[in-house]
């Protein structure tokens, strides 16, 4: 019987993705005298990669390995102007207007009512919190964790300290990666709502299988009815 | 009677301003022959209190505005080259080995005897994560929280979340402004341990007067006695 929802924020309640695919996309123009569009994303990719455990997720370790991979992609030839724009782009994103999914500004107030809310989300935390803050909702929600990395450790550590029972919590999100996957682990409910835009990192081919507990929907205003079957 | 000790971490646990300052003159070196080091630091300030708002606190909102500073200052002659080792620089820093303050590794544990400890901390999530996992104190502390800003209402939330009432609480730490100010402010205690180096933005000019909750010290070992009469 579920009474705890938790809510991944980025690209479940706001666009998130687009903005980095925007982002991306200026990118690739400004390196597109050097190098074709896929080996600008695939260098990017992996200098992300490489530096995740130093800067973690969110805008500002993007902006620091994209101007590493601009100066490695160019031989150190991109001037300082270039660089600064890659700089400006990334300050662009930290500024953008938080724009709430479909569905998001009824629903979760609806749910708020009969339920207990919690926003789980990674990423940057003066960035997390200021979309949660002019996202309007922060009221609906019991707490707010911005974590580090959504795994099974973090998910346990969150719902011991809030003192809730995996078999009453349903984790809500975009990602089966890092929403879903490890909360149906743990013997909680799971319900996938995909973006239209998938970073690459959080790609996972396979849904669950065989998981009573697991259900993919393709919009928000399907969860509630979902919710007494979980 | 104090029953919950909150540690600031950063050159209250462990050595950090210095590491700042390395990597400070290692800028001002880089750029010594554009400017002055004292116009380095003035503009560097600068950028940093700019995008304050948008980056928080932490190591990479240092790398992003010591990248963008170097690019002003040079008027954008500097190399793709130069800002490579700005980078190198701030990627040192974040993987750079926790240095306990003397007294740490003793007083720590025995103080977890008595008291339920918090850190209480801001910056960059990844980053003070790590810290507090290599410090190898994580498991003599309660509870870990890591903000975006610590002041009044950030301290109230804490305590509110962990149901500690403000008489029964004592802040350790070395900035007047984010450890001591605001918790005195609430009606807890506050214990200063000034560190040889304070960043200029946490820098106040006055101790508060007339406070009976307040104390400094000048070092941890100084504290545990104290402890008794706050």
């Amino acid at each position: 019987m579920i009474r705890i929802i938790g809510f991944d924020a980025d690209d479940t309640l706001w666009h998130n993705e687009n903005i980095f695919d925007r982002a991306q996309e200026r990118y690739r123009q400004l390196l597109a005298r050097y190098h074709a569009p896929a080996e600008v994303d695939r260098a990017l990719f992996a200098t992300e990669m490489r530096n995740l455990r130093l800067y973690g997720y969110g805008v500002k370790g993007f902006m620091l390995s994209a101007v590493e991979t601009a100066i490695e992609l160019t031989k150190g030839t991109i001037s300082a102007q270039e660089i600064r724009e890659i700089l400006a782009n990334g300050q662009d994103m930290l500024a953008h207007p938080v724009d709430l999914l479909p569905g998001v500004p009824e629903i979760v107030p609806a749910l708020a009512r009969d339920f207990r809310l919690m926003i789980i989300t990674k990423g940057d935390l003066r960035d997390q919190e200021r979309k949660i803050s002019e996202s309007g909702l922060a009221a609906h929600f019991h707490a707010v964790e911005i974590l580090s990395e959504k795994d099974g450790a973090a998910y346990q550590r969150v719902l011991r300290r809030h003192g809730v029972a995996p078999e009453e919590f349903v984790m809500v999100g975009n990602s089966l990666k890092s929403d879903i996957l490890p909360v149906l682990e743990l013997g909680g409910a799971g319900v996938h709502i995909p973006y239209h835009i998938t970073w690459q990192h959080e790609h996972v081919e396979e849904a669950p299988q065989n998981q009573p507990r697991f259900r993919r929907v393709d919009r928000l205003g399907d969860l509630p009815p979902l919710l007494a079957e979980l």
